[in-house]
This record gives structure tokens, sequence and C-alpha cells, in this order.
């Protein structure tokens, strides 16, 4: 769903992605369902602050996503201040777009805090496979202890330019401890020995820019308020498909897709996630 | 209405917050609805310039707010031709959120130029409950003389730390000689011995980002063609409250609200503001 | 169609614009449709990439209408990696919104690649007219060979202060060898021995924000598919215009017909292309 997917590049292999690994357990449909409306409903109680170190392109549409499903976002990029937002902050994204040095700072400066405070952050490594100085920024930050990356097909090769296809995913969660969320026409979170195949959304997704941004700001949103980070993960995007999928039942097109998604994240409820929950 | 209220946190006390200053007199719903016709009605005839600095999240919706009400944005932030634009300009917005060096800079050449040729200037001292540094500078801008000051009860309350919460706005407009208005379920628009307590709006419209960074942007707008200040911000803050409400019985959720207020705001006529203002 | 533009300023003179050039031919109504289906058929099947250095205020709707049309967005501005993005590009937009010195240096930085590797770039002057120095700057820029530029009539203005009104898309376009697109009520492409006037839009257009930036996005990409420059951004601004024109009769008011837009341009077809295409 991210701004560089297209349906196609965003599928997944016949073989899903942690097939080599053994050791783990593919979700089923209401465990996915019932993590769904768990985050939804602590979303919705506590209010987490998300403190989004974003691209421009992405902060109004991410704001209101976060907005629409309950929690308060803050943005400032500013080196003299964005260490009191983090200070505050129940969850932290850093989101690679628009890199530049003022954001290079600023995510140094926020990682340091909540690294010190304990709260989670996600990797949302956007277009690195298009800049190396991106993609080695992005390396280096993996040390930093993401408690989840999201990222697309071609994000996913980038960072594991050595590892075959199918077990990118594997090799990343390997590597960092951190849940992996591949996502596209299908979703997949990795981690902690578990594994779920996301197939809600709507292709209409894949045409509205920032979309990856946001639901990567909803799956922070979602490490701000439920301990087990794979299935905070994995509700989250399964709550951002399902709001996609409802749009786009509505929608004539991008545009109204986009307004429309806000609307649907902003009135689920648990039946329409438990009727509406798909698995690949 | 702003990003960062809730409903009940912008709730006023049930005394009303002038009730202690005794000298002031309250509006009545017929002189409000009046100012909000005028003030509708100049905007539209004079396309009032209104430089915004603003943060990056809230350009995009600040700008079609005001051109949807029909006066002009600008936004450069750079400081090499901020002071150009600023002395094109009807009113000046300057508006804490996304605060960085840049912007610091540019606000100072921009508030030399206005204070030069005599243009007002409204204040949106956002988020600065959160950070030190905004908030003392935010409290440095105060001698700058702005015509108005926008916020919400915690920004409020960051700006006057002694006074008590029902004091708070008389104190702040005693001390700048500025309108405070202070925004939430209820607005509160106080200044030049009256005041004005306005109850329109739409709760979903603490579930849009930029909501009060637009009503800000509106009012500097107001602030260009009307030269009671007071007048202009009570005007401006009812045509935005009632332009929420009208989209918040079209919406289905805050993406629908977002766009329809747009299209309310463009639409709205002095039959519409007579029959639907309300007062607290 | 410009931030800036009210409809009537950027009406044109009774007199065509090319009149006084003579050797110029009026393309006819079924050449513009042609070119208008080609372009957009185009896009679609080739997915170019564009890089838009652009202002901060348009760059969530420029990606959403690039992404509309079938066409893949980027925006980084940073120094340090703005040459690899140009390095993968099709197509490049400068737009001079919201000016900086990360913008003014990655615009330098950019334009060496494009020019290095052969690919088409495009020029917004935006608001040129309101500061000498982005005046200056868009002067400058003019060397680089834009394959188009795109302005309204106060750009213009600025841009060939010497000449007369009814003259000026022709003086520049025979000073830079670019494509000259003046947009407004209508809009008027002038290069390579011939001239477009282009009829379809709606007055909405006017009261979004970063419509005229937007369309310049897409008129890049077109440029990126379509060899003829003129063939390129003629067929482009129909597409736009046309989408607007399908808006405008959905919308009731200017939030609604941005959302109508993205649809449309979604959903464009060659029949809906020749059955609405309107020259002046």
């Amino acid at each position: 769903m991210h701004q560089t997917d297209h349906p196609a590049t965003g599928r997944l292999d016949d073989a899903h992605p942690g097939a080599q690994s053994g050791a783990r357990s593919y979700a089923r449909q209401n465990d996915i369902a019932d993590a769904a409306c768990t985050v939804l409903s602590k979303i919705r109680a506590r209010a987490p602050r998300v403190h989004c170190i974003t691209n421009t392109i992405a902060q109004a549409f991410t704001a209101n996503v976060l907005l629409a499903a309950g929690a308060i976002p803050s943005m400032t990029t500013a080196r003299e201040e964005i260490g009191a937002f983090a200070e505050h902050c129940d969850a932290l994204l850093v989101n690679l777009g628009t890199m530049d040095e003022e954001r290079r700072i600023a995510i140094g400066l926020a990682l340091d805090v909540v690294a010190r405070i304990g709260r989670p952050w996600l990797l949302d490594p956007v277009f690195i496979e298009r800049s190396e100085l991106r993609c080695a920024f992005a390396q280096d930050l993996l040390a930093c202890k993401p408690a989840a990356i999201r990222l697309n097909a071609a994000e996913l090769a980038a960072l594991t330019p050595q590892a075959e296809a199918s077990s990118r995913a594997a090799i990343l969660c390997a590597q960092t401890g951190a849940i992996v969320a591949q996502t596209g026409a299908v979703d997949t979170i990795i981690g902690h020995g578990r594994i779920a195949c996301l197939a809600n959304g709507h292709p209409l997704m894949a045409k509205v820019t920032a979309m990856g941004c946001a639901a990567s700001a909803l799956a922070a949103a979602a490490l701000a308020v439920e301990p087990d980070a794979w299935r905070a993960v994995t509700g989250a995007l399964a709550l951002f498909g399902i709001a996609g999928e409802i749009a786009g039942m509505r929608a004539q097109g991008p545009g109204t897709l986009a307004t429309h998604m806000l609307d649907a994240l902003y009135g689920l409820d648990d039946n329409a996630i438990n009727t509406r929950i798909k698995i690949a």
C-alpha cells in the first residue's frame, strides 16, 4: 500500500516468506481479528502520543490517520525541541522519506531519548532502494533496536541484498530482533516465532501517496499500547487494511478512497473487524 | 478544534472566563452574527493576502481554508524572500508548530516588516505546553504586539502559568492588549471590553489535524479587512464553527468532515450564519 | 487554475497571445484530443518517475495527481541524495514555491544530472511577481533549457517585463526554446510553431491550493513519455482541465472538487476526452 507499491511488486511469492524458517507458526484468522480489536480499543482508550519524524508529503495524512484511530500525533523535527517532544511520546515513528540533515539530526536525538525512557519505535525505510546514502543510514539505524520495521518488497531487498527473496523478511527479523512487516497486496508480519499474512486492503490504496507511511504510524501507535509487538503490528495493519477495503467499496477513485479511509478507520468496530478479516 | 484538543479539554469552566473582570460585556447572538456576515463579505470582496508562517502539516489545509473563504494565502519561510512577501501582505499568521531555525528567523524578519508597514498579525502558539523552548519563544513574541492570539486551554495555561484557570484569558489579554481567543467545544473571544462565547462547531473537528491552525489563519484574514480586532476574530471563529457544524451534518467521519468544511465555508451565506449562530 | 489565479486574472485578452507571431498554426480540437489520449495511455503504460522539487504546500496533492494519472512521484530535496533520485527520474519538475536555500541547492544539483542524462524538465515559477530574488533565480534557470514553462499571467509578466501583454508568451518561447504554457480560465500552450487554446476546467479550481503546481507535475510526467514537447504539455493540460471539469460537475465546493479531481483523473478514458475537449 506504499506510495511506491504497485499491487504487482508487493505481491508475495507463492511460498510464504517464512516457509524455510520451520519454527514459525502461522496465525489464524480469529487470533488476528482479536489482535486488531484489542489494538483499536486500547488506542481509543489511551490516546497514545506518537511522535512522527516523517516526510513533509506524508505529514498531514499521517496525522489524520492517527487522529481518526484515536491517537495524538506530533511532528516537529527541530533539533532544539525534538528531545522535549520525544520525552513525552508513547511511541516514535522514524520515516526516511524526504531525508535531510535536519531529519537525520532529529532522528539521532529522538532515538537517544526513547532508548533512555524505554519507548518503542518503528522504522519505515522509504525509498532506500533509490539512494545509497539513505540505505546506509537505514542500516545504521537497525543497531538502535527498532521494535518493528515496515517496508515494501523493494525496500526489503535493499536492506538484505545478499538474501533470497523468500527469506529476506526472516533474515532481517533474525538480525534485528524487530518485527518485520512487509506490506503490499498481502501484508506479512513476522517475528517472535509467529507469522501473519493479511489479505485485506484495496488496489486503489497504491494510488494514494503516504499510505505506507500512515500504516507505519498506526503500527507505531499500536506499539505504544500493546506490549506484544507482533500483535501490535499485526493488529494495526489489519485495521488499516480493513479500513482501506471499506473505503474502496465506497470510493470512485483514489481521491475519495483517501477521504473514506479516515472515515472508515474512525468508524471501525469489532463486528466489522471480525466479519472482514481475511488471511492469505 | 485544535489538533491537540479533545472536546473535553477545551470545555470551559461553568463560570465564564471573563467573570471576574466585571467591566466586560457579553456579546449578543445577533451582534456576533453581524460580525460574521461582515467579515465574510469583506474577505470575499477584498481578497486579502495572508502570509502564513505555519507548520508543514497544516500548510495545505490552511491554504485551502483561506481560498475557500476568499483570501489569498502565501507561505514561504525562506529568509531571503520572507521580507518581500511580508511587504505585500494584508495580515500575517505566526504559527509555532514544527518550530525550527528557519521559521524562527522568518518570524523575526516578517514581524519587523508588519510592524513597519502597520499590518495586523495573529499568534498561534501550537503545542507550547510540550516544549519549554517553544513556550519561551512564544513569550518573547508577545512583546511584538500581536493583534490577536488564538490557542487552546493547555497552551493558554502554558502562557499564563501563575494564573487561575478561569482568569487566564483575561490576564493574557490585559498583559498584551491582544484579542485572546481560546477555542475548544466553546470558543471564547475576549478583548477591548467585550467577550463572546461561541457554541458552534462539531466534535469531529477535533479529529482532523490543523483545524485550529486553519481557524487562526481565517482570523488573520479577518483582521486584514475588519479594523475592529474583536469583531474580526469573533466573526472569523463564528464562520469557522458554523462551517464545521454544517460539514459535521454531512460527514461520515473526519475525512469527509475536512472536505465538506471547505465546501461549507465556500458556500456560506448570511442566512445560514443568522440561523445557525449559537452562543454558549 | 493556479493558487494565485483568480478566474479573472487568468483570462486571456481577446486577441490570442500568438496573434502577432503569424507563423504559428492553431491546433484543432481533435489534434488536442489525440494528444491527450496519447499522453494518458503512455503515462499509464510506462509509469514514468517524476522527481518533484516543489513547495511543501503542494507536495501531497501533486503526488496524488501523479499517482492518479499513473506516474510515480518522488520529492526529496536533501542535497546528499537529490542526485541519486535525479539519476533515476524520467522527468524533473522545478517549482519555485517555498523557495529556500535547500531547494535552491537541490535544483542546481538536479539540473546538472538531468542535463547529463538527457531528461526533460519543466519550470513552474510560482509567485515570482512577489519577490525579486525569486524572479532573478527563475531568470537564471531559463539558461538551463527547460523543455517547458508553466505559469500564470502575473508570473509571465514578471519574466518578460518589457513585453506587451499579448506577446509575452511568444517572446519567452522564442528566448528559451521552451514550450510556454500560460494557464488560467483558458490555457494557452505555445511552441515549435504551434499554439493550443484550451477552454476546459472549472472556476472552483482557482479555489484549491496547488492546482497549478499539480498541473505542472502532470505536464512533466507527459514530457517523460511523449518526445514532442508541445503535444506532451498540451495533452497533459487538456487532461487536467477535463478532470477538473468533471470534478466540478460533481463538487459542492472546493473541498469535494479536489477529491473528485483525483477520481476523475484516475477514471478518464478516450471517450470522455473526445467528447469533452473544448478549445477557446
